[in-house]
């Protein structure tokens, strides 16, 4: 099983952690599209266009399943990849929801996101697909990702961040709280020790393991052939390639810069651009 | 006279405000490359190709002068930017030297910026090519951005990221600080706050205005036609509409999609994609 694994940058790579734990006998392709993260902030048409991209590079690399580890493009772009894409899709929003399913729908569930994830109502809407008279409660922390992004993953900017986006939401006794962001992972500590040891957590790297478990290519023997590893990212591959290391906690990650033919490159002419008012 | 203006996103609004102040008969054009933004955490390499076709893009309207209000692409893509263009071309960096030169050349001065503009050295250089002796140091500030963009712009957040970045800095007493970057003019309240009254500040709004009075155009005497000002982003428009309102103080503002053909369609065929190792 070749698994091809996408999110807009860094966050990504908590799923990919979690992955190579759960099924470390599959090989593993990775593309972070550095050159124009983040997602969360832009609107539903761009993410959906980047998304796309993403997916058919992957399938370009021969993948036999594809994990959307972005929540925003899970949020705003799985029918389209979905519609683009031959192999088997998972994206973040099902699997949590599975989880707090099987935890017995705890509510008021309070559902963490980038803007164009809560707006774009996803998670909302599948909730009330399987628990229609659930509480919930969806809101966004836009600083959360630049954060984790810079490695402030603690300390008083992330605690004052948190009381800025969750005080009001304190009061209304989550006993669920949802991570609906591939960056959330890296903050869960502060998050769970903030909510306090009623609440519990759901986040996407674990509900994504889970739901794989299910999947038949997932529980192949180990093979002779070695597994692999493929990183690739739109931007500067050398700056991810230290994050990654620091992250995954392995040495040598060898990154590739992926050059899709929709970012510009300095020798393009004029003529190709055009405007359209709105 | 005909000026476009462009920025990464939104902070070069700060720029386009103090312009039409500053010289209200001319017409501008501002390109805001929203669904690309921020550049100040991306590669030289992939800053210069996105400043060169923000400035193409820019050429189809007709400008006369150009006006790059990011300081990050005025750090790493000026040369390609004007060798691309005909007309004349500022960016912020040679301004905000030629004021700290008219002040006596304060120091130790302290320039803030991007994470790309201070790596650039692009301030560095031009300061040491006008006062090789002089006293500088330079600091990244990379969540003073999404700060902006979120629209926090003073209370624990920001003075808790102040501190973090700049608290070594206030002990060496600067004596002028640059700011480095067209997101921070909204931030200079609590800035000039945390470095107290001795300390002068030189941002690039005030420094494009003052070398752009040196320019002819720039003198002409109101024209009977009325000027025009033209609002274009690369992502959905209705956001920047009203940030662009409220920022601008003006109501109606009309925003309209740059449809830069190098942003994919979710049309676009498999086999425009290729990867290269690195």
């Amino acid at each position: 099983m070749r698994v091809g694994v996408f999110d807009s940058g860094l966050g990504g790579l908590t799923v990919l952690k979690a992955l190579i734990g759960a099924f470390p006998q599959n090989s593993f392709v990775y593309l972070g599209d550095t050159a124009r993260t983040p997602y969360g902030s832009k609107s539903p048409e761009v993410v959906a266009r980047y998304s796309v991209e993403c997916a058919r590079f992957l399938l370009t690399k021969g993948i036999d399943f594809l994990v959307v580890a972005c929540n925003t493009a899970s949020s705003l772009a799985m029918a389209q990849i979905q519609a683009e894409v031959p192999c088997p899709v998972v994206g973040t929003i099902e699997p949590s929801i599975d989880e707090w399913v099987r935890m017995g729908s705890p509510e008021p569930l309070l559902i963490l996101g980038t803007r164009a994830t809560v707006q774009s109502q996803a998670y909302q809407r599948g909730i009330i697909s399987r628990s229609p008279e659930s509480r919930q409660l969806a809101v966004a922390c836009p600083l959360f990702v630049p954060l984790v992004e810079e490695g402030i993953l603690e300390g008083p900017i992330v605690d004052h961040a948190m009381a800025l986006y969750l005080d009001a939401y304190r009061r209304e006794h989550p006993t669920a709280v949802m991570l609906g962001c591939t960056h959330y992972p890296l903050l869960r500590t502060p998050i769970a020790r903030f909510f306090g040891p009623q609440t519990r957590i759901i986040d996407s790297p674990g509900a994504i393991c889970d739901r794989l478990k299910q999947e038949s290519g997932f529980h192949c023997p180990p093979v002779i052939t070695p597994c692999t590893r493929e990183y690739y990212v739109t931007d500067d591959p050398t700056r991810f390639q230290t994050l990654a290391e620091r992250f995954l906690g392995e040495p040598n990650v060898v990154v590739s810069r992926a050059e899709l033919a929709s970012l510009p490159s300095a020798s393009e002419s004029i003529n190709q651009f055009k405007s359209n008012a709105t």
